[in-house]
């Protein structure tokens, strides 16, 4: 049951599906997916209001009005934000506006403060052209019943300001895909025990534990097991509180790789068991109730690269976002990368942008025990199956690390 | 006080200073920013260890088996990962290994499960060679003592797993800025009151609050008040509570425009009052006992520029960030942007890669009122001071809009 990567993430995306729905709170929607179609309920601006500080005034009356000219207009009212006007304005006056005011009925224009000169209750308009345009009309930027955001959008800052301009103080959002991680490994002690001899520390999941988090989901538990199958399978009983279990080491062919025991154990099913890629070839997923189940590799790069490919988009699509997956961009090599790539490979790199081209360089400790170009990483490169060594000046594909 | 955006820039940045700092549990340390240097207590891996499941030999000793010239060996014990070997691995013997395992003391190397083959306690080996490249060495990726990252770093998921293999369940980072954001303007209404006549909803709290959490801050508090100094210097009692105070609205020179005067009220010194850049040209900035107030404008797309111009930055540096400022790319405008541009101008955008070249497209609905294109924008399009209006082609500058 070794796949193609493409055909790996198929298979999970066909599986996942997107969470349950909840109201949540507006000011803790931030990164938040949006589950509803937002309906505007008003029209917005919700009435013609002035745009800056002057008078609000008949246009085409002023039109002329010069230095040496002046139009005189009586004044005959004074309208700050937050309030309306008495009545309408009548020809020959000129009503005191500020910004962000409704203009009484009848004006169609306004004349900046700086353009006037001010006499008892007369109004000198000293220059009127363009006061026409000194407006914003209701419903220039939305319509009442207009369908402004739709399910999927991400939360970002712009969108927050917009749900609450309509009302939104309980927006309907997809909930976060609840995620139990368990690292096991007789090897594996709690980061916060002495070292022993012939012991690592758990660092494979508090690393996953960043990468569900960016990929919007939350990690609910983080748990550990010997390489026993009772043992592990005593831990993942609590599966039924999670939408994803992942679980980290035993994914391969070894004595006391047994997560392929487990699920046997527990009745779920496989969906494949190797997927051809580099790092990450080990990598088993399985299925049972329609929840997921993911194996990852010991080593982190490999967990880290088999999360990246198929656990984010996954979290992503569960999520409710429409688009799964990360930018990707044309890049050039600005360092040779020397191996020969049997399977889809992917290199932890930095990329920059150099007179329009962009560059990318693989970072070193990217081999699959090691962390370190993870911590510096902006881009992954990715290497197409059965390339020779690339030298400087190739053409590759990088996936950016960031996020929108 | 007029000023440009790079000098009203430095102004601020010379008053922000880095938060103190605090001992955080590791896994709520995504996004944060490390406050110390994370110095190696180990060498890692802390022993020499095998990468893969099969036999440790000494691997001179087999570098000339073949299928039909096994080198036969006896198996003298069984390690897998977290134990360690009963003695050193002596002439003649191999000794059965896990991935993740410490290498017995004597052996060099480690031969593949899958190239030995095993009758009673012997251990045919089928392939030798490459024996001494299958063993990762102690303090191959870390030496003990090493710094491995540096104050500043953002804390992503690589560096989650890097904290943990280090034993740092608890971190020292930077605290996050405390913001106070207040609504003012009589115009203002709260998200969940009904409309009536010349009012608006508080739309620009909620777009700054996810500013605020996109620049590593957090909105401690929500106020608003009405076009009164009184009212507003009693609101911004709160100041002490936190890092930066941030007023929207009543930044501009009308009447009601009274940040200015509680400034004055309240002895805030000031920086600046008017920032050369469009949108967002009204804008204060005072300091108070080492605390800095920033007075934005009313206008959402105004206060959401100067925010990303002027506060976004000072966040970024009292977070403990080394890199203040967005990426940029070099882009080329792929509609015309027909407006002619006296100081500096920051367009919404949407930006994509085409074979090799960066297009940015500017976005309508992005005049200062506007919030929709803040929602789907990607970037912002930086158009300089006395630009004439530019038609397709031309070559810009555009700030990216994601996190790394």
């Amino acid at each position: 049951m070794e796949l193609t990567l493409d055909r790996a993430r198929e298979i999970l995306l066909q599986v996942a599906r997107p969470m349950p729905k909840e109201y949540v709170p507006l000011e803790q929607c931030r990164r938040r997916v949006l589950a509803e179609t937002i309906t505007a309920d008003i029209d917005f601006p919700p009435f013609n209001r002035s745009p800056l500080d002057g008078y609000a005034v008949i246009a085409e009356t002023v039109r002329q009005a010069t230095l040496r000219r002046p139009v005189i207009l009586r004044q005959t009212g004074n309208i700050s934000a937050g309030m309306v006007a008495d009545g309408p304005l009548t020809e020959g006056t000129a009503c005191r506006i500020m910004t962000g005011a409704p203009l009484p009925l009848g004006a169609t224009g306004v004349v900046r403060l700086e353009d006037t000169r001010v006499l008892g209750d007369l109004v000198y308009v000293l220059d009127g052209r363009g006061a026409e345009k000194n407006l914003c009309l209701r419903g220039e930027e939305i319509v009442a019943g207009e369908a402004v955001m739709e399910a999927g959008a991400v939360i970002n800052a712009g969108a927050m300001g917009m749900l609450a301009l309509l009302g939104k103080t309980h927006p309907l959002v997809f909930s976060r895909p609840r995620v139990v991680v368990i690292a096991t490994g007789s090897e594996i002690l709690p980061v916060d025990a002495p070292l022993t001899p012939g012991k690592i520390r758990n660092s494979n999941s508090y690393m996953l534990n960043g990468q569900v988090y960016d990929a919007g989901g939350q990690v609910v538990r983080m748990s550990s097991a010997h390489d026993n199958v009772d043992e592990i399978a005593d831990v993942m009983k609590i599966a039924p509180e999670c939408d994803l279990v992942i679980t980290i080491g035993g994914a391969s062919v070894g004595d006391y790789d047994l997560i392929g025991q487990v699920y046997k154990a527990m009745s779920v099913s496989p969906l494949f068991c190797r997927v051809r890629m580099k790092p990450g070839m080990h990598v088993l997923a399985g299925v049972k109730d329609g929840r997921l189940y993911l194996g990852l590799s010991g080593n982190p790069a490999a967990a880290a690269i088999s999360f990246e490919n198929l656990a984010r988009p996954v979290l992503m699509k569960m999520s409710g976002r429409q688009q799964c997956y990360r930018p990707r961009v044309q890049a050039v090599l600005a360092a040779p990368f020397n191996k020969t790539t049997d399977a889809i490979r992917f290199v932890w790199a930095r990329c920059w942008q150099k007179q329009k081209e962009i560059y990318v360089e693989p970072l070193k400790h990217s081999s699959s025990g090691m962390l370190r170009a993870a911590i510096v990483a902006n881009s992954l490169i990715v290497i197409p199956e059965n390339s020779p060594p690339l030298p400087v000046g190739t053409p590759v594909e990088a996936i950016l690390l960031m996020e929108p």
